[in-house]
């Protein structure tokens, strides 16, 4: 969508593809080289950065709007995705918007009662994807993007902020119940390389021992009868996810194994 | 909600009122002596059970409505509850309905285009409360309620048995990251009242010790230095939750402790 015409044609007749009062905001964190970033867009006649969005149509399923989305945005398919929470209570998810402000913005003429102008709340994934491997498409609402490391985001758009922390906090609590790094290391990987992801996601330092220790006690992953050979004197054991034991706890919970 | 006329000036003009597309649906959990239970409505012309529901009123913040639709259902203020998702994947998700439907149902004549027959997504909240004190109110849309073991929930209407299940695997994975309890023992308890507690929501034995010396660990509780008399030689320590280590645990993550 970057036309005018095309933006144009969304505004004006969305309402009959898509959904009103609802979006989707994901929080996409990019895990490359020990950094862990967000991708922000900056957008149009607002002098800010937020998250990327979209809407759900009308006749789609909610997780496959989520995917598609993300997929639009970054290019990649089948990322590990997951709803976080829904918001609607900051201010900013109360209101609505008009016709003025959407003038000033995008310079686009709309009427008041547009789609686009009634209070919408917003739905929070997050994705976890290598972000080297992300070609970032922006489009009419929004003039460029950046990666920026968690630990340096700066004041966001609207609500973006809370959706941002919520979204980390959320990755940080489900680290040890969900196949996080499943979708960013390779299918059977070294423990050095599990404990730096790891480390770098919760953003300090795990002892080594007691972190592979306890993957395996949790029955997360599994040693392989096969090593990797990266030097001379030097072949680690890999490892692999158990996701069978991931799909379990996240059913029953992993109460049995705190 | 109760006689007829309210109810179609309801159906005829909620849209002013509420938002379309989004209901509330809460999985209310009831302990008590030792039994956890959830609460659901017989719903009129349907011939099942189902979990109570709600709109969001337009101006309303989403938490706000949350807390109101329980206090609506359960006489009940202030509750521990939680978001735990948003429903939109199911086939029951994806479909309008129609206005015969409704009549056949409800014997109420409505236009077809009427506001409450356009796809609505589920927002699942938990609530656990103390059943013995609830005061239950069903509606005209329902004419019945019953509180129903977790292990023997029947076959539900719509989607909700995915809800159920859902929320109650969200309460036994944050059983240890949530003041789970709190609104359920009395603001001073003993280890055995919290053991019981947290046994029966897991419906699995615990070991005692250990129990204890991990939510202690954890800092989520804390020993007093005071002790209820509950008969000859017999007059166990009280503990406390630590709320400020819960809020930080959900901010940060419980992940140095594990």
């Amino acid at each position: 969508m970057n036309s005018e015409e095309e933006v144009l044609e969304f505004v004006k007749n969305g309402h009959q593809q898509y959904l009103p009062h609802l979006s989707i905001d994901p929080v996409i964190f990019g895990y490359h080289n020990q950094q862990l970033k967000i991708l922000l867009l900056k957008w149009k006649g607002q002098n800010g950065w937020g998250l990327p969005g979209g809407f759900i149509k009308r006749e789609e399923p909610l997780s496959e709007a989520a995917h598609r989305i993300l997929a639009e945005r970054t290019g990649l398919q089948d990322l590990f995705l997951q709803q976080f929470h829904l918001f609607g209570d900051s201010p900013y998810r109360l209101r609505e918007r008009s016709a003025g402000e959407f003038k000033e913005k995008y310079g686009l003429d709309v009427d008041d009662d547009n789609w686009l102008f009634v209070r919408t709340l917003s739905i929070g994934y997050f994705a976890l994807v290598d972000y080297s491997k992300v070609s970032v498409r922006t489009d009419f609402f929004t003039e460029g993007y950046q990666w920026w490391d968690v630990n340096e985001i700066p004041p966001l758009l609207f609500d973006h902020n809370e959706a941002v922390e919520k979204a980390l906090a959320t990755l940080r609590l489900q680290i040890y119940h969900q196949p996080i790094g499943y979708s960013l290391l390779p299918e059977k990987f070294t423990l050095p390389e599990i404990h730096t992801l790891y480390e770098t996601i919760l953003g300090k330092e795990l002892d080594q021992r007691n972190f592979s220790k306890k993957l395996v006690a949790l029955g997360l992953i599994r040693k392989l009868n096969e090593q990797r050979a990266i030097g001379p004197h030097r072949s680690p054991y890999l490892y692999q996810f158990e996701k069978e034991a991931y799909e379990d706890a996240l059913k029953h919970g992993l109460v049995h194994t705190y």
